[in-house]
């Protein structure tokens, strides 16, 4: 069960009202990488877990991260409460309102209009909060690996709002944020080293002639080696030949259809062949001749098209 | 800031495995009626509430809603709780496994495949939870009729899902969580009446020759009555031609254009008129002609077509 | 079936093109609280409502709806006349073009690259529409609540409209449009009460021990009450443990399992259990190290791992 | 199987960095009518295509528009390599950063923020790429149709990029991937029209009697009339009550019911019944009223309310 | 100003209610190709529309897919009735409404348990509509283009229903709008042909040195030709090179720019440059080792980490 | 640029059509953690990336991913192949298709009515592809932890589909896939670690202070301990006072307003302020009433509402 307490986990300070900025913060409240994503990522692997260690790490932390989708959220609020009274309270005069808001240079003028200058679970550019950028599949030789990648994007988005807040309090209350994630990264490493053996991820093995093997796919320019594809560890294949039908059964695709369905689709294909054989007049050479009218609608299918309205005349009905 | 309790505010008793089941349970967890969407409607009016009484309002209402998540999210693992050994672990034999996955005769299948049988941010058809489903603006003459109504909501999908579980278990957690949402109406109903005024939402009036009347627009059938459009409170509008134009200014759109772009706006139609004195051939009777050939391309076109390749010679490069 | 009529129902004056403008006006076009999200709310309720009183009343004012979304659609397109043919047929001379359609101050650009400065159904952001925003559950004592909280919420943000545009033609439509929204939802207010009772909503009682208790989940500051917790209505709970597994239960969640699936949960446990006693060296650690040459890939690996390519031996295969 | 080669299909040749300039080329790489869309649409017709002739073509231009992809991506990051650098690496001074971010005067922050400056799948909106933008649906007849409109919708969206585009070698670019949308709908026109017939797409004739029908369904303003609706080959219905019951059924829907569906129905009908003849007191008239305590909440409700706490009492229990 | 008429234009006669079909006949309701997405794509191309000949005949068209909404959704309803009150209004015994809403064989379940057995604006698998399947652009030379071949698409969906329904009287009113698509796609198509020239579409010129180009990208088997690739129309380009870099610019991306840039991305690439001279030990060989214990966290990093807590020392802070 | 050959790069054999497992392979094609999300993941960080070597390598990986999007597609299209052609060509009889198509037990209806039986780029449960998918923020040292983890879970999704699938043709493909994932995560893992320092991720350093505590914020049960959160790299704070306002300054949010934001703000306060001190009279509760004839609309707003006819007198006007 959740409780709450009225105190933030960390004090917002914030120097004035800039709506633009408060803006820019959403992305950490609503945004892909922010705290929301984190604190449900967290909590539905909690929930799920089965393993009591890492149920209460996965538990300590999305509720961590609850307070921190707080604390932004606060930082956003704060930002934006000179907006709020305006749109709502005040008598505009000479169309001052219009330009604060369209002014703002960013996507601000949506958290003003239709939020209210609220905190909206939107990213920067207004695009709603979606549960597409959880990607969490229940096992956790990788769950645990995407939760590292997760801490290390929300890091950097944070080091990148430091990096343009000008304002101190609002600066300061980033840096412990970015912190937490620094440190959250430490805890779901030493959760996933801690399973022997972890990699591959999951149960089954892979096939061993293909584990090793490294495609050079991108040709026709210096080619750049690392360990990542050089080394006694690695069997490179540069040969555009080889790199096909790597089984040698023929790089085709096949099913077997029984009659039925093989004479149907035979049916299919001959309705819909497109005739290589001809040279056909088109709807675009239509489109771009000098003189459209040289072909008169009515003389050139005057005397072909079937009698039916529709010149549908031999296909089946409905 | 929030803290977490490992007991859960209701007891989950699952009687046996159900992936089916838990997967209709998904609505009640990532749906848009279900525990994450008001946990974060609240969270989200909290946070930028300036009101004290109704903040902490909100306050305690979303952390219930975040225990109930947890609730719903428990009862959707232990129906989960068989298949998600059987995907990871089990060895297959004689199909089997596609037979269970398939035959369970809903979307369960993407919470196996996809999910690992763990409890995913998606409503019962798969679908992600998506912020669109909140419709919080900051107004709380709106939200709190907003809330209302996203418990009066809630509490009929939860009414439903009762109504289909055979599991006696799931059925009184299912019962409590439904109660809960008829507490929480009962909140935001006092919160909402005890700011008055509060109708019409917001602080600008109508215009009072609009505000009472009632268009009659579904014509042509018996004309039914009731207090929304009937007794003196109403003036009725039924006259095809006093609905239209209410203003009398000729029911029109007009805008002043600049000589510029009144000459642009021009060019653009003179260039893109649909010709209506002409009968021209179309793709669609070239498509329907009994014999195609009659027409040749390079016959129709060869005279005709300018001499670049691409046949736009009278227009402008880029 | 619907008719239309080419006047619109109430008379677009517009003074002269804004872009910018156009696109804040979106937010009632494609917008989450727009009229084409009413216009669909009230027809889809329609189209399923049996009771015809309210069938029809469903019918009326959802095609008012319509007819409202063609006169903010008239709207936009009269503020965006001057950038449509400006984009298509104007000859840019020393990048005016770039600079006017950035320097707009907010989303247009969309609008005018993208969608050619026609209407297009989405919000000020450049948000598509969903139905995601449509909250219908074909019960009508939820969806009329639902009805009314739409209808407060939109006159809100014609409300935030109206304070923000200088334009006086647009100001007075704005004001027609709004106040349409005051008077539809007295109607929805109206068909609500005389439904007897519709409260709780739908047909299942709840479970009265829980019905008037009113959990104080945040805590921590100056408790505030009101009607919505305090007097004789409420039972008001606020001791952490009376919160917790209010039924007696224990507060966990429970399963039974056959054998079977009991034996591929503890399958899954072990080859997936984070040993709590180690405390493993981790990529995060290897990556903080002054010199990391001080464990070589070879050296470290070489003895011990198996003699698969994919160092993956004791896994059993595909 | 797809090969790579370092050496672009065009030159890219870029002035100076310029997002605001990188936000709006995010058009065609990541919005609607882009090269991804494309790509993936003449893809998954080539995988799914029978007639060799068709696949073939279809993965010749499939391939093209990936290559096309990467040289509208190597725009996009050409023109954000100053940006990139600056989030990342520089030391802010004075709000410097924060000005530029958000005078660039559109969406070009959430490119620099979130992504880095790098060449995120988003419309110049910052939307996500969704394959709801591909319309294949595996019948060439209308596949071919719809690949011809959007190679029309993309020539256009780069003729208004190149419009706005101030930089020489960025329009040179874009000059040549325009071109390729005109070779390449005309390839598409060329492989539908020789299919014969292809019109009506599909196999199923249409119903001949409304066929040709056209129903003049917007009236009230001067008829205009053009080869759409004109001429011997249409039949125009402009009288309004031919227009509607088209078949004489009565215009009517109905369905069979047994006899318990029928109960069950009545039943929710009975219950949810808004009466005609009241005129009940609404919440929103409890709203407005001038005085509210003139209606004491205990009194009005005391002595009517059911004695269960929730005040549900006739209704049957969960 | 839309109206609206209770009579249907066309008559709906369902047999027997049948919940599976009625999700499958969503499709036209709320799916891609459906009914919704065809009004609103007219609906907004008329609003926007300059020549009146064509706004015409776009509200006439507009007008009508919504009358033939109005149709499906009653399809949609009619079909739905038994499952209507059955889950509102039933007693459940010994789990049959369990085993009904799960049997259906598809995904029903979600327009029961969620929707309550309406017309919910999904597709048939519940995924929301959304105006992302609407892709006007605001110019008729592409929109017209995109309108046919949305008409297509429409018919073929018909099409497909009218197949799998076994309801006579479904099918009939299916029969009836498949044929309308027919007329509407005959009513685009002269529109379109009557705007000369139509082709290439939009304003600009194609660069006439790549609009007649074949670039043959895909190859390695046998090679198909027809008219799209073949003729003295076209100039083919199966070379690799050729088709590569084929302004012989270089293939390369260029930008200048200033020192600062520079400085700062050159700082961003000496920190992050993997260094290809090292085969480091990485995480995933962590992972597979044989005896973890080898290496001991404390002793492989106890001498080289620094001396901060997070073991960042070298760098700036925030 | 990219080429493309008409071999694939592993042969599909297929034994017979099956559209149910169609359905569930196209998890790894237009699944969040399929082949289309990974080949743009690597792709768009390959064009945004400036350090050669990786540079390179992604290249390589994006391109083998869209091969491998093209195997699996593939695989689609050969279980599908049978419903192709049933659809389109056949003759129903006694309503064989409807219990075929909703007889498969998952979501292939949808592959099969609205995408003809291709390849759409949906996951299994139709929900469409989207960019929200792809977390690359281009920063190496987070993109290359997030593409460890893409493969991580796109090996885990194989190995799922691997122990459904009874057809060996079918397995034996996607055991290739599923390998190729290990080895793919091996280069990352590599180019990740000859980054040093990679920790933590990005420029900025965290505060010393909170980069080693670990918050206990769930307890209530068993306290369970691993190498995540005890041992001396750790600072364990589980006392709740200590969790809150850690940095001292009171755990509030504050700003400073100017005089006049801060006027419009207590203007907004006192307009919506609920009253905690009385007890209104709810639209509730009059929904609740046994008597709802008691208290009557007339009588009770009578006296009391203004005398315009929106009883919104003492407001300023729009």
């Amino acid at each position: 069960m959740f409780a709450h307490n009225k105190r933030l986990q960390y004090t917002v300070r914030v120097s004035e009202p800039n709506p633009g900025l408060a803006n820019l913060m959403l992305e950490q409240f609503g945004g892909p990488q922010g705290e929301l994503a984190a604190a449900m990522r967290y909590f539905t692997q909690a929930v799920a877990e089965d393993d009591p260690g890492r149920k209460d790490m996965l538990f300590d932390i999305a509720t961590e991260e609850l307070s921190h989708l707080e604390v932004i959220g606060n930082i956003v609020c704060m930002l934006n409460k000179g907006a709020k009274g305006r749109l709502s309270e005040a008598v505009d005069e000479e169309g001052e309102m219009y330009r604060r808001i369209t002014g703002a240079g960013n996507d601000s003028h949506i958290t003003q209009v239709l939020y209210g200058a609220g905190a909206p679970l939107t990213n920067s550019a207004g695009v709603p909060w979606t549960a597409a950028y959880i990607d969490s599949i229940s096992e956790p030789t990788a769950d645990l690996r995407s939760n590292i990648a997760a801490e290390a994007r929300a890091k950097i988005v944070y080091e990148r709002l430091i990096a343009l807040t000008p304002d101190p309090g609002v600066r300061e209350a980033l840096g412990f944020l970015m912190t937490r994630e620094i440190a959250h990264q430490k805890s779901f490493e030493k959760a996933l080293y801690a399973i022997q053996p972890n990699f591959p991820p999951g149960k089954t093995a892979g096939r061993p002639e293909f584990a090793s093997v490294y495609y050079n796919m991108s040709q026709g320019g210096p080619e750049l080696n690392g360990p990542w594809n050089s080394g006694e560890k690695w069997q490179v294949v540069s040969d555009r030949d080889q790199q096909m039908d790597v089984d040698g059964g023929g790089g085709d695709a096949t099913v077997t259809l029984d009659a039925g369905d093989a004479e149907l689709l035979n049916a299919m294909a001959a309705r819909t062949m497109s005739d290589p054989g001809v040279d056909p007049l088109t709807g675009a050479e239509l489109g771009m001749m000098a003189d459209p009218g040289q072909i008169d609608s009515a003389s050139a299918t005057g005397g072909s098209v079937p009698s039916t309205p529709d010149g549908s005349a031999p296909k089946t009905g409905a």
